[in-house]
């Protein structure tokens, strides 16, 4: 109800001639050029951007180079010791604040039998009116932006109207490889990237179509739990009921790790998590509440009741079982007692929580249920020595959350800006739930970060018939000048 | 210490001259023999005998046939709707007991490459002294029984000694196949497989080297228990801490199932069973123990603790998790909440146990914990309406547990024969842990079984380089010729 009044203050204000101008600014300019503006993304589209494909990433960064060049914009390829980025700036102005824009034009490999088109990087425009799309790989994750950053800023020197913020862009060329190249090029390029706030460009909008921006993500470590059985598979008639069974003990193990609500009942797993502030909440009831679409979708009839609402939920660390094996199931089930039993977890960190942190509690959690833990699978001295053996392993690298502050100055001069153009707030989420590959490289330049996802939600992301809708595209350009004019 | 001062009773009347006689009677005519029975058992393992291999299997069905009718036996190949049986006997006494052996002359598949010697048909004979072994498929498993019997009848036909039973003698070419002609050729040969005791020549001895029979088996049902998640796999970073993780649950409910000593929660898992009376027990405790040799070969430090002794752990239905899978875990692990996850379960069965109500127990047991349980993957409906979903289903058949009394006359005319021979009591196991899949053929034929392995414990059954130790192979010709003459 808040909003709608709001709304309606703010629509009162956009009939008196003031919030809108921008956006009818932007929108006429997009108008006039919208066949160069399709044209210049189909072209991008053209170009195949799967991260190991060298030649054509290669073929990217240039052209990309040459566009930005075009635009205006002062264009360099940064070479790294993966693929090249790509970093753009426009004439600095020293009283201005510096945005960096992050955007990757590396996209997701493609299983050509599964797109209607056949080929994923010949754009194809489908439907019609608001709907119509384009379908093609990268077209919205992540070229799309790259685009409409061009536009946003060609769109205020067409009106006339000045730029508030200096911008630079960094085009990373490894997104959908884990961008490893990224962090190490910081150490090279520090004076170039050195900003006042970073917004990435990347990422679904809020399905209800209004801009979004999100202060931050969840980050992710791995853990494999692994209960030992008997040193190899016994049979289950000959010793069932005597020797132990390691997928009964590990499920025991894992179930004694949540109550029946889903919270985690290892001993602090919360303890680090701030309470929420009035205004905090305030901010999670304002999302507009999909729940029930959501399940619908998934086919599930009701959340966990340890965080009934997911915005919430998305504020805690999780502890989540993503695979459990032991043995067989099916065709190849065979009528043992199991060597071992082991489950992959993974642990959603937010900022607070580090994961050294969860994971030592954890380990003290399966102790206290009269484990004795091993590092390596157990040697003969280990197993006769104690009944209970589980290995608890960390996999791969941490990567870490990040949240900006909610009060953090230049994120509110953005909120004041989408406020003002759209005549009402953008959907502000505290957290993504998941995890971006980039938050190290925020860590590492160490400015605030923004998120700041313009394309339609239901764009078929990593997956064939990756789409764009023009009319989420062209919001989008707006969205994007209003940072620039915020 | 019982059967230390039993012993040594028994050692002193065989020194007088009694209960030893038979025992010295067989082994100085397999002495003189030895090398033409061990060449009758290396001839029968040169003919490859995996059920699949129809022709082979003929072969073997003839060339015993010929071998039973060489050594007076009346040898007939019985036709089924698989592959035959051979049946035999001996001229019949009316006034006798008839005794009906079963053995089966199929085997195993095999690895060729994991055998030492290459051809598992090629036996070949390694070792020396007691531990002289021949090394062939079904040297022990269970060709070996075949020609002991044969052995031993003749052994008290040379000695000028009557059998005081009748024999008679059915070959199995299936059993590794689960005998699935069996059963249904009892309706056609019920007449001629008429028996007063069913003696079943198969599987390894007690590992003390003592003659061991055992009464029964366990039976086995398996059961595939599934909670179901959303409908495919789905982001555990956008909904980690709200949408329920079928993996998180199915370990909840399984662990539900069992408390921490092992036994099962399940009300009423254990109402069938019969209190053990004080000779049960006696029986029971009168089993060697070998837990400490066992816990160390499968690297055990202890066993549960609902029935510590591995005896008593047999003669109660087990709840068993032989396999359990959600996604995946190692290399392929991905970082989502699973749309299921399945524990393949294994109920060992008792013979007052029957599948059914465990299973029906099973599933008031699941309801109780709040599951909707479906018969098949739920629809939308179902999914809308129930936040708890899981199947629990019966795979393949049930086979029956059996157990014949331990007071039954004719088996105690056996115990009281072998204890005769070999001056002291037989290893008497009340049921065996595992199933046998001649247990609906014992159903159905209606008399009294015993079950009578013969050969070395240690004999590699099922797997590569299975062997006989000729040592324990001469023993058995010496139990067998007990049971003929008790």
């Amino acid at each position: 109800v808040r909003f709608i009044i709001l709304g309606a203050a703010l629509l009162m204000a956009a009939a008196a001639g003031q919030p809108d101008d921008l956006r009818r600014t932007v929108n006429d300019y997009t108008a006039q050029h919208q066949q160069a503006i399709v044209d210049e993304l189909t072209t991008l589209l053209a170009i195949p951007n799967v991260a190991a494909d060298t030649p054509n990433i290669r073929r990217n960064a240039e052209h990309l180079q040459r566009l930005l060049t075009k635009h205006g914009w002062h264009a360099d390829i940064l070479e790294t010791a993966g693929n090249p980025l790509v970093f753009a700036e426009t004439p600095l102005q020293p009283s201005l604040p510096v945005v960096l824009f992050y955007a990757h034009y590396d996209g997701q490999p493609v299983d050509v039998k599964k797109w209607t088109q056949g080929d994923p990087w010949e754009p194809v425009t489908r439907g019609a009116g608001s709907e119509t799309r384009i379908y093609a790989r990268s077209a919205s994750d992540d070229k799309a932006p790259i685009v409409a950053l061009l536009a946003a800023n060609d769109a205020l020197q067409a009106a006339g109207l000045a730029r508030r913020v200096n911008v630079k862009l960094i085009l990373d060329g490894e997104e959908e490889a884990s961008s490893p190249s990224l962090v190490p090029a910081i150490a090279r390029y520090k004076d170039r990237l050195r900003a006042d706030l970073m917004v990435i460009l990347d990422g679904p909008g809020h399905p209800s179509g209004r801009p979004t921006i999100a202060y931050g993500a969840r980050g992710i470590a791995t853990v494999d739990l692994t209960v030992y059985g008997p040193k190899s598979g016994i049979h289950s008639g000959n010793y069932g009921n005597w020797i132990p069974n390691p997928a009964m003990r590990l499920a025991t193990l894992i179930a004694s790790m949540k109550d029946d609500t889903g919270r985690v009942t290892v001993p602090g797993y919360y303890d680090a998590v701030p309470a929420l502030s009035a205004d905090e909440r305030a901010m999670l009831d304002a999302v507009p509440d999909e729940s029930a679409r959501m399940l619908s979708a998934f086919g599930v009839a009701a959340p966990e009741q340890a965080f009934p609402k997911l915005q919430y939920a998305l504020q805690y660390p999780t502890l989540n079982v993503r695979g459990m094996v032991s043995s067989f199931v099916g065709e190849n089930a065979r009528t043992i007692i199991p060597d071992r039993a082991t489950a992959a977890l993974d642990i959603r960190l937010v900022k607070e929580t580090k994961a050294d942190d969860l994971i030592a509690k954890l380990r003290t959690h399966v102790e206290r249920q009269g484990y004795h833990l091993v590092d390596a699978d157990p040697d003969d001295v280990a197993r006769a020595t104690h009944p209970k053996l589980a290995r608890l392993r960390l996999n791969g690298p941490i990567l870490s959350a990040f949240r900006t502050a909610v009060d953090e100055p230049r994120a509110r001069a953005v909120v004041a800006a989408l406020t003002q153009v759209f005549g009402q707030p953008p959907v502000q989420l505290r957290t993504l739930g998941g995890t971006v590959p980039i938050a190290p490289f925020i860590d590492a330049l160490g400015c605030p970060a923004l998120l700041m996802p313009i394309v339609n939600f239901d764009n078929n992301q990593h997956e064939e018939n990756e789409n764009l809708r023009l009319a989420s595209f062209f919001d989008g350009i707006v969205t994007i000048a209003a940072v620039l004019r915020q």
